[in-house]
């Protein structure tokens, strides 16, 4: 690894063991992050300008060799390897092997500390922005099987019992709603989110009247985290949050892979996946896995064991500490673990074949039950009483006809009332906010 | 207890042995539910009367009872106990006992289920909002002090190492603003919670035309849970996202906790908590703990438990399974620790007195060094030039002016740029905003 | 609340609402406690006589009054309430309130902080020491139906797709071993607890020549935890390890919970659960729940959130802290939680009805294909090209012969090959090792 | 990516999006398992031959074979990457590619179920034995120290309060004795996990005598895990209590990490890590941070958030599903973060200088009233009132001798009886015990 940015004199001794245990995952962490930072770099050095600090030449040279990294990076020709301490360490040793002096003027009023916290920050809106995409995607697939198969009946379950008769739209249009509501917290996690930190330096500010307003337009943030040691303290902590509205997502998810996972056995028979999310045993020739649909389960897992992480790691008195550098990899973890199972979920939706046929004849005759016990009730009967004479007459109910059922189910949001457009208008409404 | 609510006969036989593990705590719960579950029904009842599905008597009748039941449960006359199944099945015994027949009709429409989901809704709404004025009140306390304080000069640490002058405006002003972040959070996840699973039933609606949406209205939602099995598959999962919320002030208040504790050292020595929170020990007569302060710290563990356990209850496919009644517990328990620590902080801040000579003396004189590095970047040396010639002549530092520093340290949000009306401005903002 | 035991004088101000917050559930959750901590207060008590530390007299004494104190709290006279700060403080009062000056000398030469602990841990092993009986109980239930239905075939699964011909006794086998190795774990674990802290003090021991060995053996301890701050910090994180055993009991619980739901589906139909561990709804008339079956998965879920609040709680630098104060809720919920679960698991299994002519014609033809490709291997040709060949030629097996195939399943504890008695001989080892 | 193992035809077409989403991490993971996968497929091959069902020759050719590719994988000639579905596949590939129709008979009576069963116990079994290793290591160097600085004085806190006169020796030899319990822990659950998968295949067996007892002897198991679907549900299952174990080990060090960073600042003072074992800051000249002890927290977050995913994903019945692949990631990483912080503790603790002056002068009067109480008490006087006395008469306590104090502290395991023979004898035992 090359000298560390913070060696006072040029030759300072470093164990490489040690170091090797301190810089843990951070190269490798960074290579999803350098792109952030490098962005914030050329926000920081604008407003460095803007507030006098550099000159314009200055500025502009650093800006045009951070443009020049960022396109080495994306080609290739520059990899952040362990020659770096980080990610930060790798732009500034960049820029002073490019610009010399000037090169070193970069990290005039920030520390990495700040940097990191606004490459993270700026990272995670990104991710989040597409989770809530995938959302959305999710929320149309289940929406369009929720169309087609609006009013085809199927058995509704409780305790994983037959309980009522129901139908593939009644059971889609949930997915609907549960990806908006994700969706919209995942928006309204961004919104919180959205607070620049970068100009705070190490949680004490800097002797310099940094623009940092502008900085934070520049980088598409709403406000500022106004104070230096409360910006600190938001990092691994509003990352929490960040992955929370992520959980919701990959809970959902969850919910999908468990229905899917049971509906392709050969007992309820209702759905086959596709051959593409479908897999064989190494040893018996006669398997067809639903393997995708149980990976859709993984994603909350991932998501609530990088939540706890962090929740561990963050009882921390005020100021930085180095536990914090943790965070990072738990954050990265958890998001990509909710994106891999929302980026898969359309596509084994849209693949999804439906025994309509196996459905209906799942629906027996006690399912009828509530239907009577109700008409009794709106009959006058009271209800407790409707309902044990129906309990003690089960038998006598007769093959009933679930169409005709379904097509009573009439309170708001049942089967003869899926409001299907207006799940709709949610999603599509969710979609064009970003 | 008494004979359940689906017993089909009068004399159904059960086992008290698996009814008390069935039933598990859930009528110590109910007691805190039980409020909920009454409001919920009168608008259950007054919307099945506009309906037409209950005559006006029938309904003047039950809403009378109600408010009866809601009156003996407040002075002590009714409790819920084990005779009771649950708080649902107490307020059905109630009913009938005091209407007959009438009572019997109250269960028309609904399902215990979506009177839980109801319930614990508007238990969860009314809860977060105490916790956000609770996060006022937090943030308030710490303000006053910000304000007291607001030049005085502390150390400002990294590493828990002495990093540069900072003030104690500058540390509780971090406190200001992150009570304002929770209480944002909160404030938005009690907008996301905002829709009424009333009228759900069982997962599946019923045969009955409900005014789902006068009953949400008269309950203070914004819009309906519109699909029934989205509604249930809501249970123990909006809950972590509510225990998110209840986290982020909690973890602000942890934060606070440590550095209380820490400060209240004798080696620090920067702050005595007032006398009512701080104790004696049973064996060494000259203790004296800052127990509140550490106290402060056990809520997050409190709420991030909660939530891993929430985590791994709702691994489960659509529609309700009985596992979900635990999801009641670790909720309520998760916002009660939250609650608690966050009520008793204002108190221990107001309490608090602050040993401004100890912190002005613990500045040391290197803890300048960043300042005379960022003045000769300043004056035009690279910045990474001036750190290593200030690194390499620490020692030659003189005794610094911790006023001058601090009064020079003109970022935004920085020690001579606090912004503090602007801070005050958000938590008013929050104050008003339920 | 009477008078703190660390007031210096009588007359100590206390602030109510303070101590309420900082008692906690203390009170409450020492009505568990108390009965060790008199065990362990007769076991100081001869400590100090045989030390010379107290007379005989005096130790008498005491030893008389905490014996009525045990009588009183066993018959309701004596109750823990919130007169007092902790069960500590309410024996210490006790003690004065018979004994006078006598009284006063009990608490020679310790702490509250080596009375809980030693307290929880008595109460711990206590604890474990049931979960292994309900381990061993649950195993003699699986054991009994492994037993009774040995070679009954059902079909077995992989990713809940049928994949070969199984057999009743290797599920239930599968659970005899699952119960003993968790079994086996809580004994190790109760082994490695087997340590006693009592005479520790606050943590750095005392002016007094205790003789901890000889309270250590009537405690029933192997040996000593000999360092005072190790014993402290054992507090909170040795019960990390002590639900940790837990867990593996309540999941081996988790996973029969949910083949048993997913068994008592209509879909399945392979066992129906008896009458006491099923429940009605209280809308459909029609329901028969499996709600024990469901229950029987939350415990896994209480410890595992009870482990992840003990594993936040205890970020703390060494010497005793008031934070752990709040481990002994999290071990106590957790420890109940596994107890329910493993405590109601035998009668769920002993009151089982299997269906075993839905099990029989559950085992499709394809299933037999691994036997084939495996008997092609066996006469020579590579397993891959066998595999493949049966793959391809899947729908020309015929109905096969289950329990021929279940005969010839020879590999050591296969279907052919149980080993039962070899399961049978570790559960009775299991049940006479404490 | 290669036809994967299950492919019926050669041609099988397979999606390469949903390939990547359900391979996951398995080809990176499998790089540190394969070694063990290896082993295995060795000790397998010889009992297929043993019972006959593999030629002698067929059986030397493919052990030759796979002692060639475990050089290949050594050396670099071989690299798993995503040409192949897995490690398992690689291996299988790699077989058929050097010997043709014999390397295709290497999967007769295995499933890649246990094929990744054994190969993760044996990596886990290795690994703990590592982790022990580590906890003997850092027991010496703590032992070192308190041989060391025996009798040196240095304050005793609780709650973060001067308590009462302590020693470097009680310090450190609470670390050695915590590391004790931590080895002891991963010894007893080395043992637990002892027992072997191999020949299990997918859960149910095969039709095959194949001899399991002596391959598990070979592997170095000393039972077997007998029952095939319990070996299955052992999955992501056992792997909690091994994280459990590497769990206590890390949050020893964790506390250590947290003693250490507080005594590093300047208002304790007690120690100065090396410079290897700092660092400095990007923006402040002056720091000299204690990088790795802050870091020395980190990981028992990283266990514990570990244990949660696996306690999440784990929620499942009977029979493999796809889920658990991802039990492989949380294992591996968290047994790593135990590994990385234990590993670094012992040099650490080695290169640490010790202040004893400062820790002497931190020693003030009021820490010696337990010392004054418990005199009196055992002097006649009754605890309570001597703890009273002297609680009121603090500010007569004199300047005390820190020496004198300890020497009387004659408790066992107290600072004149630290027993530190006894905790050196249960170093030596675990460092003998594997």
């Amino acid at each position: 690894m090359s000298t560390p940015v913070w060696a006072k004199t040029e030759s300072a001794a470093t164990d490489d063991a040690m170091m090797r245990f301190m810089a843990g995952e951070d190269v490798v962490l960074d290579r999803e992050l350098i792109a952030y930072d490098i962005t914030a770099s050329v926000a920081h050095v604008r407003a460095l300008s803007r507030a006098g600090l550099l000159s314009d030449d200055d500025a502009a040279a650093i800006e045009t060799a951070l443009g020049d990294l960022r396109q080495r990076l994306a080609d290739g020709r520059f990899t952040l390897d362990d020659r770096y301490e980080d990610g930060h360490s790798a732009i500034e040793a960049f820029l002073v092997e490019q610009l010399g002096e000037t090169g070193k003027r970069v990290h005039l009023g920030r520390s990495r500390n700040d940097q990191i916290l606004v490459a993270t920050r700026l990272f995670t809106i990104e991710a989040l922005g597409r989770l809530q995409a995938n959302a959305v995607s999710c929320a149309r697939a289940a929406l369009t099987i929720a169309r087609k198969h609006e009013t085809d009946p199927m058995p509704g379950y409780t305790h994983l019992q037959r309980a009522v008769p129901s139908s593939v739209g009644l059971w889609m249009a949930s997915y609907v709603e549960g990806f908006c509501d994700a969706g919209e917290l995942l928006r309204l996690t961004t919104q919180w989110l959205g607070a620049s930190p970068l100009g705070t330096a190490a949680g004490y500010g800097v002797n310099l009247p940094l623009d940092r307003e502008g900085a934070a337009r520049e980088l598409g943030f709403d406000r500022l985290l106004i104070n230096p040691m409360h910006a600190q303290a938001s990092r691994g902590v509003h990352d929490v949050q960040a992955l929370g509205s992520a959980w919701q997502l990959a809970q959902v998810v969850r919910r999908l892979g468990w229905d899917l996972t049971l509906f392709a056995s050969a007992e309820f028979g209702f759905v086959t996946l596709s051959d593409e999310a479908s897999t064989g045993s190494s040893i018996m020739p006669n398997k067809r896995n639903p393997d995708v649909a149980e990976l859709m389960r993984v994603g909350a897992a991932g998501v609530g064991g990088a939540m706890s992480e962090l929740q561990q790691l963050t009882s921390l008195p005020s100021g930085y500490h180095r536990d914090l550098q943790h965070s990072k990899g738990a954050l990265m973890r958890g998001l990509r673990a909710a994106g891999q199972v929302s980026s898969v979920t359309p596509r084994v939706l849209s693949g999804l074949t439906l025994h309509t046929d196996r459905m209906r004849a799942a629906i027996d005759p006690g399912m009828y039950a509530t239907d009577v016990a109700v008409d009794l009730a709106a009959e006058g009967m009271a209800f407790r009483d409707a309902y044990r004479r129906v309990g003690r007459e089960l038998d006598a109910l007769g093959p009933g006809d679930p169409d005709a059922s379904l097509a009573r189910r009439t309170s708001p949001g049942g089967c003869a009332d899926l409001r299907l457009s207006e799940l709709e208008a949610r999603v599509e409404a969710l979609s064009e906010c970003p």
